[in-house]
Formats: structure tokens, C-alpha cells, sequence
């Protein structure tokens, strides 16, 4: 990649990173390509990165000589430590005087628990930022060319989470297709025969196109499409597994016209 | 920021744009610290950036040198280049054996008709490749204090655009409304009295908070916190204008807990 002088007049002006600061900082869906030039510019500068399980080695690399790595894996059926804990453990790193990154994969936003955090960042009087990230919904849909908005078809997407088995609320399927809307659901593949039942449910054709995204913008990503009722069937015959993005909806069928892509 | 070796060799593996190539890239929300690297990279080898009005000039300026930016300004309210004109020019330059970048506000698929310009690059032929970039409804929640997910609250978001009046399907905000789910609604800054009344009559309570970020993430960035029955009343008495996101939801009133954020 070319190195104009003016990334370098870019890249100086970027915030500075305080002693006693904590950044919770997206790290995009994968493929570090995908970093901005805020988090890339966040792990040059911190003393700690507690970072998610599933933030690559190549982004890892990109912390400054010295910095400290602490994984605070958080992983859909796998052992992981408690949201309170890791919340603690930012706030105390704060009070240490550490300048802290929270690395998220994704968009901390986009059920990242960043707002769980934030609250007890606050709550303890710990100065910190959230650094936007490429979320993982929409980076599945570009490599797997599905448009999740196009005129005349929808005027809204929904992102939802299907990882909220035992949480208050629960989430309400039923409403969510008598929307019409695309839905892009994250962490979803593990309950994909019982959402679709739900949304089949809900008024949702079982026809409806839907699309399975494994591992989005890596080597080794995986597309499948299928239909609502046949999706979770298909899923385990392939032998995808998580991460996955579920993407169902007419803008599915849109794939099939799009041989033309460079592809993922 | 540090320049680490690591970062040289990550930008290395980054792909190539071919002539002849068509890369439809998301520029982020405004601020030139949230491009992604794969974005850079595009700037750094384009020979015509086709761009959108939004575009900062500091991200211009990451244009190699002898590069030509064609405006393709489609700014609401704005007269405009239609969207066909938009797609006939890029299969054209494609096949004068151009490097091409379009480069739009955001992530490419969020309401900015990345899909159309797709089918058309595929119908004549042309390589392609969806560069995604961090949406601006992400970008304004942070830098804004509200996280449109929080655990206890909501297991969905809803992206919409308001933008739609003269297009079929018209949205449905009352099906919207009655999934009980955050709304961030992109557009959606001239037509709010009317959205919020018929958010109102699909069931939303008129004391819902609300909120609206003109400029995020820039520094004329203003943030204004209201009810969905005042907020398109607090809007004009304070002089917001485009561009500006909309958050409606229970999410909103978590902002006032976060008094010790570094703020925008």
C-alpha cells in the first residue's frame, strides 16, 4: 500500500490514547483489513489489550513492543468469564494508570456488550471512548454479495442476536418477521432450526431465501444458501460452525444474479 | 501512531485493484480515522474515485497522486446524479481498463445503493468488490454515549432510512414499532414529525426517548436527546440539518448515566 505524506499528516492528528483511559475498540470482522485507522492507532499506543477470543493473531501483532495481551475470551458455548469480571478488570487496569484497549470483534455496539461496559466504566469514573468498528453483518454480506438494503425491495434492515437463550426478553421472532424486513442475525447458527421455526411462526414464507455466512472475510469463509425451512438442515450437513451470519430475506435471492463479483 | 513493521506487512497482503476492476468502498462515518485499511489501500491505487458529496476532503486528499475524484453527488434534498447515470459511468470507466473506486459515506450497503450498482457491474460483466465500511448509525451511537444494544434491554436493532417518500414499498413504521426494538434511522431528519407520529400510532409510547447526531463523528458534531413527541419540535428549534442520525428506543436514556465518557 502506498504511504502518501498525507496519511502521515492524517494519522498525527488522530487522539492520544491516556494514561488511566480505557478505548473499547472494534476490531472488524476478521480480516484485519478491516481495522481503521483509529484502532490501528489504539494498538500502537496501549499498555494492555484485553482482547476477545476471536481478535486475530495479525491484529494482535499490531500492539507496540511490551504491550500486555489478556485474553478475555468470550465465546458462544465455551467456558468464558463472567461480564462482571471483565468490567472489574478494565476499571482496575484504569486505576493502575494503564492506557487500556478492549479490543471487540466487529462493532462494540453490535452485541458486543460495549454498553455493559461503558455503564461500569462510568460508574467508576474511568474516562473512556468507543471506537466504531466494520460489523460483522455487514462485512458477511459483502464478501457473500448480498445487499441487506435495495430500493423498491426494503427501507430497513433488523440486526438481532440469536445467542439470548435464558436472557430477559426473549426475542420476539414473531414481530420481527411480520416487519418484511432483512434480518441478519449474529451468533445465530447454534438455535437456527428453532429461529426458523419461530419466524416460520411468525408469518415468514419457508421459502424465504436465507443465507449462512462461516467465518466471514477469512481464508477460510464459508457461504451457503438455502430457504428458511431447509437452512438449518443444510447448515449441519455442511458442517458450518461458528462464527456464522444468518442473513434471510427476498435480498438473499439477489446472490444468484451477481456471478460477476471477484467474490469474498 | 507508531508504524510497526507488522503493519507494513499486513498492508502488503492487502489485494490488488486491477484495471478494469470496480470496488465499491465504505468511506465510514465522516471522521477520516474510522477508513479501514482495505479502504486506504483502494485510494492509494485508484485511477478514478467516483464519490459521494459526503466525502471529507482529508480522505480525498489519500488519493494517489494523478488520480481523478469525480463527484457523483447524491446528497438528499440535493439536486443529484441519477442512479442509473452513477452506474453507466462506472461499467465505462471499467472498460476504458480503469481502476475504479466508488467510494460512498459509511458501509456501502447501508441505504447507499451499493446493490444496484452491483447488479449493474454484473450484468455488463465487470469485476467487483464491496469494500465494507463502518456505518454512520454505529459511528453516531458512540460517539453520541448511546450503545443500541444492551443486554436486559433489547436483542435487536433496527436500521432504517426515512429517506424513502416516492418509493415503493413505503416503510411500515408502525411494524417497525411493534417489535419493541431500537430504531436508528438514517435520512431521517426531514420527514421526523411525520416518522414519529406514525411511530406513535404503531404503539410507541410518545415519551420514548429519542435522540439526534448531526455531523457525527466530525467536529461540528451535535448530539440533542429528547422525546419522540418533541423531538422533531427540539430538532428545528436548534437548527439540526443533514446529515444527522436518528436513535429512537429505551437505549437513549442510558446516555444520561455516562457522564464519564471522553464524550464524541
Amino acid at each position: 500500500m502506498a504511504r502518501p505524506s498525507d496519511l502521515d499528516a492524517l494519522t498525527a492528528t488522530l487522539p492520544r490514547l491516556e494514561p488511566g483511559h480505557v478505548w473499547l475498540v472494534g476490531a472488524g470482522p476478521g480480516d484485519p483489513g478491516y481495522l481503521t485507522l483509529h484502532a490501528v492507532s489504539a494498538l500502537s499506543q496501549a499498555d494492555v489489550i484485553v482482547h476477545d477470543a476471536l481478535v486475530d493473531e495479525r491484529i494482535a501483532a499490531l500492539a507496540r513492543p511490551g504491550a500486555r495481551l489478556e485474553p478475555a475470551g468470550k465465546r458462544g458455548h465455551q467456558p468464558s468469564i463472567a461480564q462482571d469480571t471483565i468490567s472489574t478488570r478494565l476499571v482496575a487496569l484504569a486505576r493502575e494508570g494503564r492506557r487500556v484497549v478492549r479490543l471487540k470483534g466487529g462493532d462494540p455496539f453490535m452485541f458486543g456488550r460495549a454498553g455493559e461496559e461503558m455503564l461500569a466504566l462510568a460508574e467508576a469514573g474511568i474516562p473512556f471512548r468507543v471506537i466504531s468498528g466494520v460489523t460483522a453483518g455487514l462485512a458477511a454480506a459483502a464478501s457473500a454479495l448480498i445487499a441487506p438494503t435495495l430500493r423498491g425491495i426494503n427501507h430497513a434492515v433488523i440486526f438481532a442476536t440469536g445467542h439470548g437463550a435464558g436472557d430477559a426478553p426473549p426475542v420476539d421472532w414473531a414481530a420481527l418477521a411480520a416487519t418484511g424486513q432483512p434480518l441478519v442475525i449474529y451468533m445465530g447458527i447454534h438455535q437456527l432450526a428453532a429461529v426458523a421455526a419461530d419466524l416460520v411462526a411468525g408469518g415468514l414464507g419457508p421459502d424465504t431465501p436465507a443465507a449462512v455466512i462461516a467465518s466471514a472475510t477469512l481464508p477460510e469463509e464459508r457461504v451457503l444458501v438455502s430457504t428458511l425451512e431447509r437452512i438449518a438442515d443444510a447448515v449441519r450437513k455442511a458442517g458450518l460452525g461458528a462464527p456464522a451470519m444468518v442473513i434471510i430475506g427476498a435480498v438473499v435471492a439477489m446472490r444468484a444474479r451477481l456471478g460477476g463479483g471477484d467474490g469474498p
